[in-house]
């Protein structure tokens, strides 16, 4: 018992201390964060919400670190096709390989969906589950993104660090939940985020049990097992998750769904939205972006009481300091 | 700083009080079981595990809770047939339907796999996953099991019940990875073995999202999704969960491949099974039975240093003690 008392003075006076959010700006998004921190957690008010269905779910590409201008993961393939293209004669005559061989990525580009899955097969399967971890891991560890010559896991958004830090430190367990590889994403989401592997869903690859060299390894196959985006991502979150989450935070189209199963359930509920306005501290698209569309989520989020975050103007800091 | 020596000083006090596992007797078992948590979390032998590591899986049906002489959710379709039967006049004249409704249970076993697969999709899709949530969760509560007279979620192994907590308060994050229903067993895991909804990894249908009267809801499809039983255990471990398991807990030949994914990492490594050997407290079964098959894991254990759980010799107490 002085244990426990102890604990609660000393945490409830390191909490009023400082401000849990100090990249974000004053502003109605980061009252509402707060508001709705405060409501859940209240165990007197009306919308106590108990810490096991404390489900926080984010997307992570232009939510967590930047998409623009174009996809990490996508990055990565196209510079794995031309790494592997010496064990691939047959891809100098092949669309869309060839013409990302060539560098014309007009032609890559008019291949639409279809040539890009077969870009990202070719370069996300054929090899063990443990060889695509370490060919990941070693490319973010040496390749910089171009605008900012930072590292891509450098290129996180610090507000929304500091809000996984606040809402886990409210009895939160947060997620990522991206239309992104969930193999991809493991390899640096504990790091980056405090995200363990085992609280990232995402898009997979069938994958299969195999006994190679007489060790059991899985092997990562060229076929999409699950695409976990746009109404795939309430799919992902019941069959990885198991609970409505009760905040969801997106920044595109993509992220329509997830928020509106979020919103559905009973009680309290946050839905958020990253509006990407800061052209000069990071990118500035919305309706008629390549990546990252936001178009009808902003047209619905005041009728819906969906929040949009405008980096602009409720971000204080974008990225975290250079160490 | 005080704080954390205060911690420290309190928890050795506690655990070195008690034995964490009084259910457990005292046997080459229970020896294995307590040397590998010391080893795995011994900062300064050459063994040590970092916390966010020690992932332990524990298949379900055997392992956790009594499957003999049917497993319990297949009873439960059984009887949901028996329930939505006047709904489906077309049962009455359709296999393995008509001979369930009468009771030829000869007849429901030689329709096989096949058969048994008609049965549990018809009773398992169609709803959305709130209705089906409760539609279990209500079964469960209200369905005694016939050798105990106790509700299945009584029929939970004690010394298994002493060693998830023994392996949380050691750093390890607790999982269930079993052939059964991913949506069935998360009605129960959290309350019956303190294993959340999103530590449950299992079989699944596939669902769509879906706006029905005019509310987003998951919609259960009658096509199976994914086969966790098997070299599917692997497989739903590495898309659930993302890394590999150091503890493995299965009792059956369904097991092999989970535990031998397990064994065959790095470093220090525990695979066991549960020996159902018990007729009188429970129940004994092996090689030929048709539940819970434990034939080739038991020739292989002893080259393979797979431990083997002996019921009868190994646990003190079967069950939880009646409230």
């Amino acid at each position: 018992m002085l244990l426990t008392a102890f604990l609660i003075i000393f945490m409830s006076g390191s909490a009023l201390a400082q401000d849990p959010l100090p990249s974000w700006n004053a502003g109605p998004a980061k009252k509402a964060i707060l508001e709705f921190v405060a409501e859940v957690t209240n165990e007197k008010g009306g919308q106590y919400v108990e810490p096991a269905e404390r489900i926080a779910t984010f997307d992570n590409d232009g939510t967590l670190w930047v998409e623009s201008p174009m996809y990490t993961q996508v990055l990565f393939a196209f510079e794995r096709v031309k790494e592997l293209a010496p064990q691939h004669p047959e891809w100098k005559t092949t669309q869309p390989f060839k013409a990302l061989l060539e560098g014309d990525m007009k032609t890559v580009g008019a291949a639409g969906m279809k040539g890009l899955m077969e870009i990202l097969m070719a370069t996300h399967s054929g090899m063990t589950a443990d060889e695509f971890e370490q060919e990941v891991t070693a490319w973010l560890a040496t390749t910089k993104q171009k605008k900012f010559d930072r590292l891509y896991t450098e290129l996180i958004y610090q507000p929304q660090l500091e809000l996984l830090d606040y809402l886990r430190a409210n009895g939160f367990k947060t997620f990522i939940v991206s239309g992104g590889g969930i193999a991809f994403m493991r390899t640096f989401s504990e790091k980056a985020y405090g995200i363990p592997p085992e609280q990232v869903v995402g898009s997979s690859v069938v994958t299969e049990f195999q006994v190679k060299d007489g060790k059991p390894a899985l092997v990562r196959q060229p076929k999409l097992n699950f695409n976990n985006d746009k109404a795939g991502k309430p799919v992902g979150i019941y069959q990885h998750i198991g609970h409505r989450p009760i905040l969801a935070f997106g920044n595109s189209d993509s992220d329509i769904q997830m928020v509106e199963y979020t919103m559905a359930g009973e009680g309290r509920r946050l839905g958020l939205f990253v509006h990407h306005t800061d052209e000069e501290r990071e990118y500035a698209y919305d309706r008629k972006s390549h990546v990252g569309t936001l178009d009808k989520a902003l047209d619905q989020a005041a009728a819906k009481g969906w929040i949009i975050v405008d980096m602009k103007q409720d971000w204080k800091q974008i990225f975290p300091s250079k160490k």
